[in-house]
């Protein structure tokens, strides 16, 4: 992908928040939906501000195609348009909101802290990946012996599996602790009871612009370019649950209840500073999967717990860097046997974990599946989350400028009864 | 269920060919969406015709609520106002159809042979179960061994997995034959290929009408009544695939590449007089799950293979009462950890094998993994599916009178080269 003016980090905006350490510079220019009044519209992030686009539209002062594309609540009819359009866009943005252009009249801007985010997108299917090595290697041995740890397809290609497109909510909304089948402890009879494990997941999420048509394939170069954008991504999972059902099918109930995505779709665009190569493979990939493009991202993530009282406590530090197949390399494959890609597909990169213990992207890793439970200052312990507790997930990459992706939040609300 | 007056076997409708041997008489009234020029229309099969309801509806001859629900191509705005509904509209176009009614003037008849199907609802999200005891016990013989055939979770719940609603399509729709990653006997690195092991899965289809709200749950008595309605589905699946991916995470691209329904929605009030029992339970399930109500369905369904020259042969005779557990109790598990249910999703049951070599639902037990090849009479055979091959499912209730789902067909067209 080729740098262009968007991209210089000398300029700067009449937003004059945008200048400085702002997650949303200039450079940035992230998309999401927001309620204003009564309506649903869609806008780019600038410093503290949103930038309304339904209004701009309306406006005729950006025009995408033939057809309005920004009046619908989300953004997946700007996403299907692809790549050209994408880039013009931004091209236009980034020029509108250049402190050469002067402000305009209309109210066309919105103070983001005033503004309450809606999901940025229709969810048409969320495949979640497993694309760590470290996460597949830690958890492989936790659920079935170091010696199956990583399974044999695992080196060869990007194992995945379908979620629950429904269950993806925006960061904000409330997450209610599920209720399910567990095996307790010495038992061969399951009960039905609230999660006793409930984890968090610090993922990337891609976001389908582009579909195929008829069953088309994709190399992972087409791929790469078929992703509008990406969002930070919390795959929230019952791990006594996950642990009962999941064989022979995969995890089911236990990751159905609530996935929560960040409000901010960050354009493939606005990342193109950030990429890094894809880290090298054990095994030769087959053609269709293999790629010496820099298809990966240098995104620095962290997640942290808000206890319902109490100070915050960092969990992790990691970075989409330690992924072993890129996200231009998982939505690849997903469409090599000739499932259909849509506008709107979510695909989880699954846990980001890093080579190292303060790198661990779950509690199932960090307190070593419940054995070693994390301690606060203040004396607090935790093996899995409580009620009141808050998971916060943040990223933010760094080079010749630096962006953020804004929070993925969500605070779990106690179960209901069953 | 009550049964009424529009299930009473000595009602006939003016439209003569209702009367008789259709699978569509006055007492099934199932729902389909068709193309009618450049319209897509909503329509009920009755006879060889059908009932054009976006004609009715706008000429004011039928009315559900408010506003219009059969103008949009899909039958997801009627299924979403739930069973009080349901049933009066069918109350309304028994009565229509009556023989004891006159014949309307306008052009609100259609010739099914003319008509081209549609998908009949948009499908938000597709779970398939793996419900029926003798499929799960063949199929985990063959991929796990006889010892680990049926995991320890499958008597306490109803094990399933999501699929990829967007890869739905309806019967008639060509099936191309998926490419992917294949590990072959006696070799430790896979190849990309067609695959070689392209297989059928005959199952029933439950098609949610009313969504939960905020991550409600359902006893498996709601949850029936939460059912609009049934059809036919094959769920396609390429088993070298699927042995090579399915762990830890389950099927995948093995069965993403499409899953073949009937056109038509066979209500569930259609199906009143056909309830069964449900087996007896070898563990007793859990007081969620649990139900003493005739949930199952006696539903007897065939399988052919149509061969791209020769004789059709029958592949299959088995019946949806030999699932181990009711879509009414698949829909209760998927609610029990307050997964989001939406207005058509769609519930697989799993293939429906019975205790007989003659009820195999899949040619992976037909065929013994592919050891014991299928003989046509005129001397070809079969392990596998092969290019020009057409699977047709059909299904039919037979008591107070008979009704039929219609068929469930496709037909598998070359892979693309990769």
């Amino acid at each position: 992908m080729n740098l262009d003016r968007t991209h210089d980090p000398a300029r700067r905006s009449w937003v004059s928040s945008a200048n400085g350490h702002s997650e949303f510079p200039l450079q940035n220019l992230p998309y999401g939906v927001f309620q204003r009044g009564s309506g649903v519209h869609v806008g780019v992030a600038i410093g503290d501000m949103i930038l309304d686009l339904t209004v701009l539209e309306n406006l005729g002062r950006i025009k995408v195609g033939d057809v309005p594309v920004f009046q619908a609540g989300e953004l997946n009819a700007f996403m299907a348009r692809g790549p050209a359009d994408w880039h013009r866009l931004r091209v236009v943005l980034s020029d509108l909101l250049d402190v050469a252009s002067a402000p305009p009249e209309e109210e066309i801007l919105f103070e983001q802290t005033a503004a309450r985010m809606n999901m940025p997108f229709y969810v048409r299917s969320f495949t979640d990946f497993y694309a760590s090595r470290a996460h597949a290697a830690n958890v492989g041995a936790m659920f079935r012996g170091a010696e199956n740890a990583l399974m044999p397809n695992w080196l060869h290609l990007p194992v995945g599996y379908n979620g629950r497109a429904s269950g993806v909510v925006v960061s904000g909304t409330a997450v209610r602790r599920p209720t399910g089948q567990v095996l307790q402890q010495g038992s061969t009879t399951p009960v039905y009871a609230p999660t006793m494990r409930l984890d968090m997941e610090v993922e990337l999420g891609a976001v389908v612009g582009t579909a195929t048509e008829g069953g088309g394939t994709l190399t992972p170069t087409q791929a790469d370019e078929a992703i509008f954008g990406y969002v930070l991504l919390n795959d929230w999972s019952a791990r006594d649950l996950q642990l009962w059902e999941y064989q022979p099918l995969g995890p089911f109930l236990s990751k159905a209840f609530a996935t929560t995505i960040s409000p901010w779709v960050v354009t493939r665009d606005a990342l193109a500073p950030f990429r890094t190569p894809i880290p090298p493979k054990e095994h030769a990939l087959l053609p269709y999967l293999a790629s010496d493009e820099p298809l990966g991202f240098d995104i620095a993530m962290e997640a942290s717990l808000v206890p319902g009282a109490g100070a915050p406590l960092s969990l992790c530090q990691t970075n989409a860097k330690h992924l072993y197949y890129a996200p231009g390399q998982m939505l690849a494959h997903l469409a090599s046997s000739g499932a259909p890609i849509c506008t709107g597909d979510l695909l989880g990169s699954g846990t980001i974990s890093g080579p190292d213990d303060s790198s661990l992207g779950s509690l199932l890793e960090i307190t070593e599946n419940g054995t070693q439970p994390l301690r606060f200052p203040d004396g607090q312990e935790r093996a899995f989350l409580e009620d009141g507790d808050q998971i916060s997930i943040t990223g933010r990459c760094t080079g010749p400028y630096s962006i953020g992706f804004g929070s993925c939040d969500g605070a779990i609300q106690a179960a209901h009864l069953p």
